[in-house]
């Protein structure tokens, strides 16, 4: 194709708002212009390249057997009420009135959708295991919106969904898809970062992240420097740094020795750090208390200490209390007791509490629970709310805690024989300089993007929205349900983030919009006939060329070919054409040196080279 | 492809609100479900189809050096309010808030969004022309969605865009499009009606609509069964069917011969048929005079009757009176004197005022307006607006018409004489029977669905957004604009529509889902593992394979290949596997008798069969 016959405009001027790489590059190389906040739109030279990580993504899900479909973008409320979700989405999903006063959404996932669909077809255990999915556009009305394409507002997804008739299937399926992220990230030139749920407990994973490094990440990974430990901070673990009594009686036992825990004056400490001075002591040594209100608690409380009067919220369409369908505790609040030096990690807390979300209950909540100023919560004594001990605790014997009264601390507080947990978790924040869980090894810290996610949904939307199918005896059953999902312009944004250098993006071959750019120095008479025939042979063989025919100073051409990155640059020049064998130069896009090869033989050692690296991402 | 591992659920039953066709067929044939009204979700038989669909427009756009950009669905509401469409779209546009309470429209088309593209990119003369275009979702919210796809809220449509810095440019882009347009339809199969705007004119024409016959079409097409000519009821014309004057003067002499103009009583008259019988005329002696409110006209009226005090509304981006920028009435009224045997088209009388709507004036307007009662509206002394004759009264001498008075109407009144017309003009509705423009033949009407629409624009985006750029002098230009539409959805339902019987669909070979299905009688044996390797032969060959691998009796799976309409039908049974030469049943859809060919030759024959039909889609 001719470049003046495409639209390809070029900037020299970075966009004021571009601060990382790929959105630079996207907007300098022509590929994107803006329309809106978090709204763009590719032009011919990007959607090339998103066309072709299209078409990896979607010869990948049918290679495991997955079935397109291509429902709506716009699709009725009804659906999401089903589900409990048009209450729990909150203001990112965009909402839509239609003439007739009609709710609708425009398509944030499609879970509903997909699930609808098999509900009204699946009568049989035979018709399952199903995978379906759409390559589709999706909207979510981001906050802050930016990063170019990396966070934009209305984004294409691929998003696959899986119906099983037990775990065994849903794990061939969810590996399957492990397997064709993989090879997707792979064949589109990207180093992921695949980071398991818990891959620090034994057993297969319920859920996968696919991350790549970004220092705008929305996401902090803790990943092993000895092995191949990755875990979102949400959900890491470490290797103990404690010594957990194995039972309660071993507790108590070696708390015998331990004096009685007594008051001590601590006037106007207001911090850990001065509580450490004040009394000469690591923070270690000290349990901090901490307050949380959690909303739409799943968990079931009704033996919990203090909430004999919580109502749980019976399943229905209308309430926001309605979290898969399941009935919840609106509201509810829990003590955490946590070794000194560590934070607790909110997304940890909510998923043990199974609640839709968790923060640090107001001054007066925390005042009225621990009928204690802000600053002197401890475990002992506490009963007017559950007490969560977080494991670090379970290790702890002499130690220093809040007194539930002004100004006051109690030392010697002892686990098993001063206080008890109602529940004993895992909800410390991991941070670099922690052990791995799995080898010991030191853990450190990347900021990542998330482009890929596969998860084992459960029965979270098949019982909500009633899925059933018959199974082999007859009997009515439930299908458990995976989701898959890849956004496809964060992965083209990633590409180049990972590819590129100060004069522009350096394309993988398998997702460059072309794989070679024609540059001849002037394009006239011997060097345009020569540019126009290498060009013939290339599209012959299944080259896509670009064609560089601009009446444009070679500099701007040059310039213009390593901005947008075309892998393999060919200079024709009247020099090398009158040269006893002529000859044109080659020059690997990102590669120091450039090349001189035969015309004659240009289009097949180039078509070679191509095809041979072109194999290198099947 | 196993039929068992794809999606296909079919369906014995009618749909309820299937009145037509493709939309019976495209559900029961399992291509398509409903998620709401007008919403829909294809399945991945429908979708295969689909897709070919669109890969048929995208090459047949790509080939006339169109280029595909993908701007998002959701667009800011500033681009349409620069346009002025933001209030005159109407309803049928989907506007929703996001959580910044900022408005934005899902896009049912495009003109705003790659006008404001080009304009920021477009500088130079040499830029021109360009084409663009988009294959993407659009969303119209029709108040009566039905007809399955044929008429659906969100749809695809490929819209394409060009600009050009003169009228011959457009007309080489606009004819290419035309061109393109031809080779789609016939690609898909499909026999359209290429429908000129102004094929009754001379010279170029500015509008083309590309129809199917359609019983349930929204447009009426009117044909002649002798020519080509095919036009749009909106827009058509007839050859006269009465004598005109040739000038003012010439009416005037006719006219001495003619009695002056009178009285006469017509009691209790109130139907053109009443008030003929009472006379004892035929109809086509009568002028009917109707009054009409338009709205937002853009035609100079300062020197026409009774309109001395209507404002003009000055170009402004708020009110609802900007049409495309330009200063309109937005109000007005007009009377029209037509032959009493036709009817006035409003369409074509909103074409000749410029008003974005025309509609009979309500009773009291009239009343006001004629300082009579309803039904005694006449030319003659008609002063308190502007009449337009419609050219079939320019020959109408001695004629009955109303006398602006209770029970009461004029004999003898005559064009010229009697009274003159503001403007003359072509307004009338063509019917079956009246004679064609262009051959005299005679014309008849059809039902008839637009599939596509190209259309030159002219300057009305370009002047209301401001896009220049600087001619070979330097000099600032706005460019002229053309665009080019086709729903994608519609078109598959026209190919069904065009192509099935009473049993199902029989696709041409070029959006056929697959090419063969292949039935085994029992999938068991050598029967299976004869189909098995016949699919594979076929599949090696490029040749699309549905492998019918059910557990079902062969009449069930005889009738889910009639109604998915595959165009070959291979049966594999032992019966014809144990012939001396091993024999296969060989049937065409839509074909009426099978044939055995050898089981060796089948891949090579089928193949080469296959390929010979696809070339004449080429």
């Amino acid at each position: 194709m001719n470049y003046s016959r495409l639209f390809i405009p070029t900037l020299r001027e970075v966009p004021a708002d571009a601060v990382i790489a790929s959105h630079r590059l996207m907007f300098r190389a022509g590929l994107l212009r803006k329309l809106a906040n978090g709204l763009f739109a590719y032009l011919p030279l990007g959607l090339r390249s998103f066309r072709k990580i299209e078409q990896i993504v979607r010869d990948e899900m049918n290679a495991i057997g997955a079935l397109e479909l291509k429902p709506s973008v716009v699709v009725p409320a009804e659906l999401w009420k089903e589900s409990g979700r048009w209450d729990s989405m909150g203001e990112s999903m965009l909402r839509v009135k239609n003439r007739l006063n009609n709710d609708f959404v425009v398509s944030p996932t499609a879970e509903e959708v997909f699930t609808t669909i098999v509900r009204d077809e699946l009568s049989s255990y035979r018709q399952l295991p199903a995978a379906l999915y759409q390559i589709n556009t999706k909207f979510r009305d981001e906050i802050r919106p930016r990063y170019g394409v990396m966070r934009g507002r209305e984004f294409t997804m691929k998003d696959a969904y899986s119906w099983h008739t037990d775990d065994e299937s849903l794990d061939d399926t969810y590996q399957a898809m492990g397997r064709a992220y993989r090879k997707i990230f792979k064949r589109c030139g990207l180093s992921v970062i695949p980071v398991k749920a818990d891959s620090g407990a034994m057993g297969g994973s319920g859920s996968e992240e696919f991350m790549v490094e970004s220092d705008v990440g929305d996401n902090t990974l803790i990943l092993c420097k000895s092995c191949e430990y990755a875990a979102n901070v949400e959900k890491a673990s470490c290797a103990p740094d404690f010594t957990a009594f194995t039972s309660i009686e071993a507790a108590k036992a070696a708390a015998a020795n331990t004096p009685a825990f007594e008051k001590t004056d601590t006037p106007n400490v207001k911090t850990i750090d001065e509580l450490c001075s004040f009394l000469n002591m690591k923070p270690q040594k000290f349990i901090k208390t901490l307050i949380y209100r959690a909303i739409n608690v799943e968990l079931d409380l009704s033996s919990a200490p203090g909430c004999a009067k919580l109502e749980r919220r019976k399943q229905s369409q209308d309430a926001s209390q309605v979290k898969g369908g399941q009935a919840v505790y609106p509201e509810a609040f829990f003590a955490v007791a946590i070794r000194g030096d560590l934070d607790v990690n909110e997304v940890k807390l909510a998923a043990v509490l199974k609640a839709s979300e968790v923060s640090l209950a107001s001054d007066a909540d925390v005042t009225r629970l621990t009928n204690a100023p802000v600053g002197f919560a401890g475990p002992i004594g506490l009963t007017g709310l559950p007490l969560i001990i977080e494991q670090t605790v379970t290790g702890m014997n002499g130690a220093v805690t809040g007194a539930l009264e002004k100004d006051t601390h109690f030392k010697n507080a002892a686990y098993g024989r001063d206080f008890e947990a109602w529940m004993i978790e895992d909800v410390r924040t991991v941070t670099a300089g922690d052990k791995c869980p799995l080898c010991g090894g030191e853990l450190y810290t990347k900021m990542g993007n998330e482009l890929g996610h596969i998860f084992k949904l459960g029965y979270k939307y098949t019982r909500s929205m009633n899925v059933t199918y018959l199974d082999e005896n007859g009997k009515s059953q439930m299908p458990i349900m995976g989701c898959y999902g890849i956004g496809l312009d964060r992965t083209l944004a990633s590409v180049i983030e990972e590819h590129h250098d100060d004069a522009g993006i350096i394309w993988p071959v398998s997702v460059a919009p072309f794989h070679v750019i024609i540059v001849p120095i002037k394009y006239d008479g011997a060097v345009k006939e020569a540019a126009e025939k290498l060009a013939a042979g290339l599209n012959a063989a299944g080259i896509e060329v670009l064609l560089d025919d601009r009446n444009e100073r070679p500099g701007v051409k040059f310039n213009d070919a390593d901005l947008t990155g075309i892998p393999y640059r060919v200079v024709i020049g009247d020099k090398g054409l009158s040269a006893s064998t002529p000859q044109i130069e080659v020059k690997r896009r990102g590669g120091k040196e450039s090349y001189m090869i035969d015309l004659d033989k240009a289009a097949s050692e180039l078509t070679e080279k191509i095809k041979e690296e072109l194999k290198q991402f099947i």
